[in-house]
Order: C-alpha cells, then sequence, then structure tokens
C-alpha cells in the first residue's frame, strides 16, 4: 500500500482508476467545500473516506503539502512492455513516447512526467533503477501526471524494439550528435530517448537507436538539465504535430 | 561575503569576474589534478588558496556537494537597469532576456538560469523577492550559470519600459492567451516575461506586455512549471533565430 498526499494526486488517481483505494482520509477542519468533489468521486467509486485528526496525517506524510488529504491505495501498477505496445496501436494519433534512462532525483522526475504529459506524450517508459525512488517525491512535483500518464519499466530493449517493429522510431537524444531535433519527422510516431546527466543513453538504447538528435544550446560550458531536455524535445515534437 | 560550493562554481566565478574574492579553501586529500585548472586561475587572479581539513569545509557547507572545493567571496552584483540597457545596446545579437516574477523555489529558479544560458538568454530579470532565496541553494543546478550571466533586479516596472524604449518586446507568457508562441517573432529583441505558478504574472507586468503569447499544451488537468515552460519558449527564441 501506499500513501497518496494531497487533494490533487488523490483527485487524480481515483480518476485514472489505476490504484485500488483502501481508504481516504480527511483532517477534521477541512472545508466541506474544498474536498466535495473529492467526496463525490470517492461516492461513486465506494471508497470509504474517515474523518480524522489532523496528527493523524502527520504520522503519515512527508510534511504538510497534503493539506488535509490523504489517500492509501494500492501501488501504481507499471504497465507492462505488451500493454504498450496495446497502447500504441490503440491511439488514434501517432505514437509519442518518452524513455528516461536517468533523473536528477525524483523531484525532477515527477516535474518531467508533468510536462510529458502537458507535452502530448502517450507513456513514459522509465529504466528500471528509477523505480527506487519514493513514489510520494515523484508524485507530488508531477501535479497529478503521475497518476494519469501510463508508465512502463523497461527491464532490457526487448521492449523497445517491439516498438520498433510497429512502426515506431527510437530518437537518442545527446548532447553533440549532428542532426538537431528540428531536422527528424517528430511528427510520426517516436520515442524520444533521454538520457542521464552523467552517463548519458547506456550503450544498449544507443546501439539500437535509429537516429541521434540534439537540442541546439549555446556551446560548453553551458547545458540543459535531464528534465529540461525532456521538456523541450517533446515540445518540439508538439510544434511538429499542430503543423500538420 | 558569501560561500560557494564546489570546483564548478568557483571556476566559473573566478571566469566571470563579478565576486571579489578572499580565499579559495581546498580540503587535503584532493587530488592535485583535479583542481589544477583551478589552481592556474586563482594565481592569475592572485586569489589565495589555504589547503584545509575536510571538517572546516563542512562547517561552512550546505552538505558534501562542493566535494573539497570551496571559495569565500563578495556576493555576486546585481546588474543595475542602467547596465542592462547598456548590455542590451552593445549586444552584437537581438536581445533576448527572461523576466521571471515567480518561482517555486531557490531549486527551480537554478535550474531555470541553467536552461537561460544554455538557449541564448543574455541576461535574467529577476523580482526583488525572488532574491530572498539562499544564493548557494540557486547556484549549484545553477551548474556555474549562476556566475556567468548577468542578472538585474526589478524593482518596478521602469527598468522594463527603458527597455520598451530602446526598441525590446515585452512578450508576457500566459497559459490560455490567444496566440501561440509561435505566431510571434521572437528572433526580434526581446523580453520573455514568465510569472510564478499561483499568481501568474502581475498585474503591473501585464500592464505593459506588448503581447501575451502561450505554449501549447494538451488542456487541463495537465500544465507546465514555471522553470520548464522558460526553457520552452527560450528554446522557441533560439529556434526561431538560428534559422534567420
Amino acid at each position: 500500500m501506499e500513501i497518496l498526499e494531497g487533494r490533487l494526486s488523490v483527485l487524480a488517481a481515483l480518476g485514472a482508476f489505476h490504484r485500488r483505494f483502501e481508504v481516504i482520509l480527511i483532517a477534521h477542519g477541512t472545508h466541506e467545500e474544498k474536498v466535495a468533489d473529492l467526496l463525490a468521486l470517492a461516492a461513486t467509486r465506494a471508497v470509504p473516506v474517515k474523518w480524522v485528526e489532523r496528527e493523524q496525517l502527520a504520522s503519515m506524510t512527508h510534511g504538510s503539502t497534503h493539506g488535509g488529504v490523504v489517500a492509501v491505495a494500492s501501488a501504481k501498477p507499471r504497465a507492462t512492455a505488451e500493454e504498450l505496445l496495446y497502447l500504441v496501436q490503440n491511439l488514434l494519433e501517432p505514437a509519442l513516447l518518452l524513455l528516461l534512462e536517468g533523473a536528477d532525483d525524483a523531484r525532477n522526475l515527477g516535474f518531467t512526467l508533468r510536462s510529458a504529459e502537458a507535452l502530448g506524450a502517450h507513456a513514459v517508459l522509465i529504466k528500471k533503477h528509477l523505480w527506487d525512488f519514493d513514489a510520494t517525491e515523484i508524485a507530488r512535483p508531477a501535479s497529478g501526471a503521475y497518476e494519469r500518464l501510463p508508465l512502463a519499466q523497461i527491464e532490457d530493449v526487448s521492449a523497445l524494439q517491439q516498438l520498433q517493429r510497429g512502426g515506431v522510431r527510437l530518437y537518442g537524444c545527446i548532447a553533440g550528435a549532428r542532426r538537431t531535433m528540428y531536422e527528424v519527422n517528430l511528427a510520426e510516431p517516436c520515442i524520444l530517448a533521454i538520457g542521464g546527466e552523467k552517463r548519458g543513453l547506456s550503450g544498449a538504447v544507443r546501439q539500437i537507436c535509429d537516429q541521434f538528435i540534439t537540442i541546439p544550446t549555446r556551446p560548453e560550458p553551458s547545458s540543459l538539465s535531464l528534465s529540461h531536455a525532456a521538456a523541450i524535445v517533446l515540445a518540439e515534437a508538439m510544434r511538429q504535430r499542430r503543423s500538420l
């Protein structure tokens, strides 16, 4: 079981239907109007709601950003390679997937998921070790996107190869690639692979990339963080898709 | 006096010539090769270097990310409105300025400065209250950009109006604006104004904006963080400037 903190996260999770809810806890003194939408949604999904002392929430949570709303629910399930493939094949638009091989920390991963959703990504593929981050720490900056966005755990490259055989192109985003992201067609089904800041893309992923692209920037020593690089390349994909 | 933490920050500050250095402290046991560039630069700038016990650094710093290198230096001076105007008038390319009216925290402000530099911003204009953040906390994620990038403190809109009279257009970036950032000419001299996530752009800045623009995203509830929004709109300015 996991603890979901804050009205926004709980609402997003209730709406996303990915988790099984045990209970929603609301602190005494929380205004009913503030949680009216939550209470309504909880009722339609038959999730029990308990009003509790604020201190009880404090003992379960990371800080006080929960604002009096906490839920106990099953962990968010990770999409399997098969589910991912099914998703991609049944989209009404060309697939846009983000593959993250590294992340500075849970917080930046959360911000990246938030942008990924806003910029039209259909799912985010995450390397196994990134799942070691605390889910609550990822979910908070993700502003609900953690709940809504399909997240797949990538164990090896076979899932990527399956997607490639299905017509999805794999672009490795690396500093210094000869081609810029403006010179490729990101409006077609694609996976945008972003490596960690220290190690970059793994050799295994590099080996199967269809093409490498770069985000034009000023020369060294200036650089982009992983999370900003992901947002910028996704925004470019969205730009190309809009102008079709 | 401020404490600069880490080889990268100290090197960037030495190279940027904005601060007056009192001393550079290096922990015993640090490999000489690792700090050879630093020692050389310190010598040319006649900054004293002291080798000290690692414990002494711990008492001065926020964590251990300094990696054995710390400097004591004057605070980074804030560019005045006059200096900003002078800078803009003497650039060899059209000015690209970022105005931040809000920031989630010091860390995201630091990441934003890092991207601003990488994406070609010539200076960042920051509202007065954002300077209350701990400079060390801003500088760390900025990866040297905090030292290199001119930062101006904006007290009121008069500095912006002066820049506007000098031919710089002020774009207010707001969610839901009718025009997208793709429909305006960001290759000409401009200030990109980004508001805080909660309050948005201030009324005073809105009132003098030449135009409002938006970053196309999926509809609510998805959204972009301030720091990602800044990176994306700067990247678009860079794209337009590249294709001239």
